[in-house]
């Protein structure tokens, strides 16, 4: 029985699947920050691709991958789906075990199938430049590995204390060829408002989203770009989901259930979605999104229209969120600490296509562990969380003693997080679980949307 | 046409090619320390698994891969075979270049080859615990992933000064339960030895090597571990030659070069060993060894018999040597500062079935940012000198209007080697090239053989 099943690169799906025209009672609207009213595409247009545009709102079911961004797929895709036999015998359970491996990606995540297609639609439409902002760097090394393949410049900003903190990613995309400032900067103007006030802020998510936006929205040779969150971008990592089906498929095995981190959406849904497609269609499949307590929207939060960005310039979407000026602990899956999610992933939450959970800090990397050690590879905080959860599915199912088949997504290494693992190891690492009194606090302040 | 040539785990070789019965004139024999005599198998018994003794003087051209190692391979193996497009379209040449990407294995690199086989055999022998040194961490966190999947406790003496510089290997070692002391430490005799001259000592490879062998020679529970160098070390590499042959086969291509990086020999041994046995059979392929100006054995060393380590208590071999005292600059690509060289690719760069070429540091990161630029990948500094020497071969092939087919290891990712990178980038890097003059004074301390 082999380790690690494989699909040739003439195997690799074409087509990207789009779950907007599967959502039952469709995709709720995007609303206007300024107005409230519902967003026009022509109102993006300054920050986004028409082509990405058009993939946001679009009804076809399945959309063209193009023929360039397969080509740099090809690069690390199709991704290998492997059966995680070691850490079934660890966890002496029946349930089959299989990921899929996500951190072959030169930028060691699944942040790339999105990136190289954004980058794609934006050079096609003439544009020189991408602005984006970046935490602990994940995405914004994606992006610059994109720009650098397909001939775009890159400008990240990067939240400033993880510009101190974490040098290895800033290094990474610099090697890249982007170009990379500390954020709060003083190239924009949201930048300099904020040293102006406070010359030695640190920084936020919300601050370094301004600046880039800013940036974006004030030079015509330049667009924005987003790694999460937005439906072209779950749109573009369901190539994710969809090898995975073919790659089951050749071993004659399909999920029970399917599993993923979650902070965007954005590894979740492009695991998930191909499987959603089916059991809208009839076929009993669950998904399970997995999210820290420290920030737990989907299990804890509003289902309500509330602003992407802290700074209330970004789009209003309906999503479960911990309001826009939640600030969740300093855990170290720095993926997950979003304030939201993804409409499509709330939307089937809320519709219960989907279920959530949420653990704690130090379970997750007592699974990271485990998973290390059983199956080799040091994964992210963020892929941690998943791989907790697949634990507590597979024990479950040697309660029962059901044979089951469990697919989830690893999606990324974690070799830039060591020193969490490390803290964990020597008893340092803490744990979080958001106060539900603050939660009720930050919820009551909800922007008031009439529909 | 594929970027990725791809074995599935049936196609994965079950034999790993010994070249010792194909080395023309036989192999060099190695010596006792002491009384510089021949070495016999049971002056070895204390420190090395009777099953790796033999393999180091077999006879046998075909030794079998045990089950329970093929195994653990499937974790990662086969590796890819990978087309270097975009590579080859950035240097205009018409020469069609292979890599095969080791940078697969949960460790990062080619080291588990061997680390899984060395842990096998010694857990098959009663052994309990593996000592070894380690420099930047690179073949401890190999050993100390293989003992936690074999079964054995690992002991890693890691050189004080990057276990101090470079604690993101140590944390890799910790995580798979392995234990790490600086050294040197207080743990053994040489280690208190050196601490009471000098409580200060940074350490040195010469030093880990000498505590790692004491801890293993007065433990009847533990063996000694060594990544590199030694016969049966290569032997367990091979496996990536074999595969890339068979790769190589299926998209009907035979490469007229084959290159790999050489310090102590493994990964480049492993990648060319079993061309070298067809080009003792007659067929064209050249082998070029790629080494660091700074510790240039191979292109400026003597052949002649030295010590293995500084210590002068590692067995003598016949070399290309720099000599046993020879300290190279602090080059980044630190796998490749071994004064010496394995016997076998010294044998077959003396009788001139392989080439050896050498390289400066700033050249050889100039080439890992172009292959990053590329290719994607961020790879270790000891691989950038194989990339260095594609590259020279492809402008070769472009001058002379000619095909040309290469094949090189990319034996390693570099993302604990970033600040290396990061250094390049802002022009803070430095060249060495060890002076002449200075090698010729080390090599009149070569020990006086009689054979």
């Amino acid at each position: 029985m082999e380790t690690k099943i494989l699909l040739n690169e003439s195997e690799m799906p074409r087509e990207w699947y789009n779950v907007l025209p599967d959502l039952p009672g469709g995709p709720t609207p995007v609303l206007h920050p300024g107005t409230l009213e519902p967003i026009k595409p022509q109102d993006l247009a300054p920050l986004f691709a028409m082509g990405l545009i058009e993939q946001e709102v679009s009804s076809e079911r399945w959309i063209k991958i193009p023929e360039e961004v397969l080509d740099i797929y090809t690069m690390w895709r199709p991704s290998p789906l492997v059966r995680a036999h070691r850490l079934e015998k660890a966890l002496g359970t029946p349930a089959k075990i299989y990921y899929k491996w996500e951190g072959v990606s030169p930028a060691g995540s699944h942040k790339p199938n999105t990136a190289i297609a954004q980058a794609y639609y934006n050079k096609k439409e003439g544009i020189k430049r991408l602005a984006t902002e970046t935490g602990a760097g994940q995405w914004g090394s994606a992006l610059c590995l994109a720009g650098k393949l397909i001939g775009l410049e890159v400008m990240v900003y990067m939240v400033k204390v993880s510009y101190d903190q974490k040098p290895y990613r800033r290094m990474m995309m610099e090697a890249w060829g982007g170009k990379v400032v500390p954020s709060p900067s003083n190239l924009t103007e949201p930048g300099k408002g904020i040293l102006a006030q406070d010359p030695n802020s640190l920084g936020s998510l919300g601050i370094a989203i301004s600046e880039a936006v800013f940036d974006a929205a004030t030079r015509d040779d330049t667009h924005y770009s987003l790694g999460s969150v937005l439906n072209h971008v779950l749109l573009h990592q369901t190539i994710i989901g969809l090898e995975a089906k073919k790659q089951m498929a050749k071993v004659g095995d399909y999920p029970d259930v399917v599993i993923g981190c979650c902070g965007g959406g954005s590894n979740f849904g492009g695991i998930v979605l191909p499987f959603i497609y089916d059991k809208i269609n009839g076929k009993a499949v669950r998904g399970v999104a997995v999210e820290p307590t420290a920030c737990p929207s989907l299990t804890k939060g509003a289902y309500a229209f509330d602003y992407g960005d802290t700074a209330k310039i970004a789009p209003v979407a309906m999503m479960y969120t911990l309001g826009c000026e939640f600030v969740p602990a300093g855990i170290h899956a720095g993926g997950l600490r979003y304030h939201g999610d993804s409409p499509i992933i709330s939307q089937l939450v809320n519709q219960k296509l989907v279920e959530a959970v949420a653990y704690r800090q130090k379970e997750v990397f007592e699974a990271a562990i485990l998973f290390a050690q059983t199956e080799g590879h040091l994964i992210a905080p963020e892929s941690a969380h998943a791989v907790k959860a697949v634990i507590d599915e597979a024990k479950k199912a040697k309660e029962e003693g059901k044979q089951r088949v469990i697919l989830f997504n690893l999606s990324g290494h974690g070799h830039f997080d060591l020193g969490a693992y490390d803290l964990y190891l020597h008893g340092q690492l803490e744990d979080y679980e958001h106060p539900e009194a603050a939660i009720r606090e930050a919820l009551k302040k909800l922007p008031k949307v009439k529909m």
